[in-house]
């Protein structure tokens, strides 16, 4: 897979891809950023009235529920019926969706009706798309499962959706449902900032419109948050959340992929 | 209140408490973490199809009226009156009211529907709060009154709206109606960049989510922004307005009760 | 022009104007804090409600279309408008037009009702404006145009929307049809932050709202942005994105006439 990853991270310098984002007002800053940091070009747009021709011109959609209202749904339709028509990578994050009927109906209308080729959530979110019951305590929660357990979860999200699943925690697992790649990198205080959660989902987002290899584009992109919080938070560890915040960017701007081929603890299964 | 203080910063870490924000676009990000930054669980929601089942399932919710508009206000209130029949407490931040009727009818039509149970806001807000008529400049804006007459006005909106009252300036201002409590502490630099009176606030609304002395909860909020800018402008002074903010956040979700007790300037007045 | 600048700085710093901003949710935080960086008073607020009132109270307009919908084209032509009837002068920033037709449409709409004092631009949303054909990468594209040609186009906006036009990019060129001036500052790694574009306008904005000689806020302006740029840099090329984003705002807030005049690359010519 190394190869594979270095692949990734040199396409996206080649190709600085558009990426089109209908995302959260809360971390859309966050998004943006992260997403220049690897050499994307990204573009948050929501009005329905552009959204499919904003895609059409994108090397890949991302859609993050995170502030949902009635009126961005019908967008994040229109763009992802249009991805679909074009064979552009639609991602989504199921931000909070279990924290209310609507979110969740949202989601579950959202998935209806476009093709997704990665989801990534939170267990507890991840678990909501596959049985429709969890409740969520704000949108970071974090559900109490035993690893076989989790696994189980996530192929069955894979399965059920017939797509990618990449789910964070303290192991990251990404599953299609016939492979499974679990990473144990990162550091619990990328949880104690708003936005750790988004960034994953809009690395994932700029290197699949870089690449083909969307599994590969997946790992790549948790590695590099996951890295980059570890370089991040050795560095900052005595100053402070506003520090690490900046230091999480800096480092993902700065990553390599010998860095990461040194860091990377990735454990690859097969069913 | 020493010990209170110290039992409302141990309260957020044992129960990270859910904090309901229907808040600005533009300080969203930084309410988000600051919530964070004392073991708060932010939730940033609006949709009028969620805001009551989210409030439902928290414990404390902040409305702040930053960029607010009349679908909002809508949702402002079902959350509001949800939080009522919930006895969950519910914050205000009135930011800008003055600057615009729109904005001013709107917080006295959230005034009249929605009991809360703490207002925090700037002596020219506060001001219009009891006498409809102040005129603001922007919305970080500041009257000329004398000590005297600020803490009879702050009394007065206390009494007027039965809840309290925090009014940030120079001095700090807390009031119930019957007693009173001023700190002078801070820096006049936090001023000097947006959403320090969003973040007060957001630590207010956290502090209250985890405790049921609301007074004291304010208290803490307070103190906690205040000496966390002080610490944080003795570090950066020389840097700039960039670092401050960074440093802000550090020193908040760095501080700790015995650092708070050291600093803290507090005068207690009962009527 | 140097004593013009001089007295540009100071202006702000006496007058605190209020700045009106109708913005995106993506970079709104960085524009209130860019603006307060050089001592302007932000107040960001789009509703159609209230945008009215807003505006006659400040003493500057900034519309910028990032994250346009139907809804706040209505509050700009509102805002745009009162502007008009009562001298304030009025700024914008076409961000991503030509990236979709209805962004293109709403920006003719707005150009054909308004009266724009300033626009600020790439040189692909600018050649947009004048030729109504580029089409746009990202929001962040610049074109591929020898020095000559883009002189042109930027002549050729001006005069057709008789207004002031700045267009960023490599060597910044300001003008209103009759004179230019370029600028040779600042460093290509601003380009790979979100918001550095919505900055300049911004700051555009707090000194036009400071000022009667908006060709000189317009000059001071991009130089404040231009040189903490480079300083930035300077400081902060080791460490990433992140830590140049901070220091971007830290080295605006400590801009003042000296550095201005030691480190700027002005070129003017008359037509």
């Amino acid at each position: 897979m190394s190869l594979e990853i270095a692949k990734n991270l040199q396409a996206t310098i080649d190709k600085r891809p558009l990426v089109h984002f209908i995302t959260n007002y809360v971390t859309a800053n966050d998004c943006a950023n992260i997403c220049l940091a690897v050499n994307g070009s990204p573009i948050m747009a929501d009005a329905i009235e552009e959204v499919a021709q904003i895609t059409e011109a994108a090397a890949s959609l991302v859609i993050n529920i995170g502030t949902l209202n009635a009126k961005t749904v019908q967008s994040m339709i229109v763009a992802g019926e249009t991805a679909n028509q074009n064979n552009i990578p639609v991602i989504l994050d199921p931000a909070g969706v279990g924290a209310s009927n609507f979110r969740s109906e949202m989601v579950i209308l959202l998935l209806s009706t476009i093709k997704f080729d990665v989801i990534r959530g939170n267990l507890s979110e991840i678990n909501y798309l596959v049985n429709q019951k969890t409740k969520i305590k704000g949108v970071d929660a974090v559900g109490g499962f035993e690893n076989d357990q989790r696994q189980k979860i996530i192929v069955e999200c894979a399965k059920k959706y017939n797509c990618l699943v990449v789910c964070t925690g303290k192991i990251d697992l990404i599953s299609n449902g016939n492979q499974m790649v679990s990473i144990d990198n990162g550091n619990s205080i990328m949880a104690e900032i708003t936005g750790t959660g988004c960034m994953s989902t809009a690395l994932i987002g700029t290197f699949c419109a870089a690449s083909d290899d969307l599994f590969t584009a997946a790992v790549t992109g948790i590695l590099v948050i996951d890295i980059a919080g570890e370089l991040a938070y050795l560095e900052e560890k005595n100053q402070g959340l506003g520090s690490f915040h900046t230091a999480l960017i800096d480092h993902v701007s700065n990553i390599n992929f010998s860095t990461l081929e040194l860091r990377a603890k990735i454990n690859e299964t097969k069913y």
